[in-house]
């Protein structure tokens, strides 16, 4: 299974968008909303990041989808912090937040096979 | 002056991309949150779309970020809608949601170029 972390520096953004995904692909998949500095302000958080990646360790890949800027570094340094073998399973994905994540959600339901994936994402906007 | 309109699938994306990008450029600019069907589901809504355009019907241009599919039907729908003078002023802008407004809205503090605007959203993912 494939598990996918919405990082944003609003947490509202990954909220909206964990319900738009979940009900336009009408399935209950990994999703976990990341965005925000953890108590709700504009801004992101390493350990907030990396507790949702820890949520879904039992998954084969984690795919993190980010806005920008600081989104990154701390989803970097959130996957910094795992032991090895979740480090492995991480991917920041080089992709629109909003479009790349609804695009790899559906994707997924008929393939895990991340290339095949990362194409899909690649050629959304 | 730039009026920036925000049209997703979900009302909570736009409402939290419209305060982030305020909170972050510590501005007020003219940005307006018309995700969702007007009545807080998701989907989109062409006459809440038409509504914010009229708002800010006395910017220079409007710019209009979507995330996607029936989105920027619905933004074409409403900028249909509108009388010719208006119509002219809107854009559909082309490329990702988030990080194209945040970018846009950036750079309209430096400019009002629609040209140098829309070559920095193309760099942006």
């Amino acid at each position: 299974m494939l598990g996918i972390i919405l990082v944003s520096h609003s947490r509202k953004i990954t909220d909206g968008l964990k319900e738009m995904i979940t009900e336009m692909t009408g399935t209950e998949q990994m999703i976990f909303s990341a965005g925000g500095t953890g108590d709700g302000r504009i801004g992101t958080s390493a350990p907030l990041i990396m507790e949702s990646i820890e949520t879904c360790k039992n998954c084969e890949r984690i795919l993190l989808f980010c806005d920008m800027g600081s989104s990154i570094l701390s989803a970097e340094t959130a996957i910094e912090l795992l032991d090895d073998e979740l480090k492995e399973k991480c991917h920041i994905i080089d992709g629109p937040l909003v479009e790349g994540a609804f695009v790899a959600s559906v994707h997924s339901l008929l393939t895990e096979d991340l290339d095949s994936i990362l194409h899909e994402v690649s050629q959304c906007k």
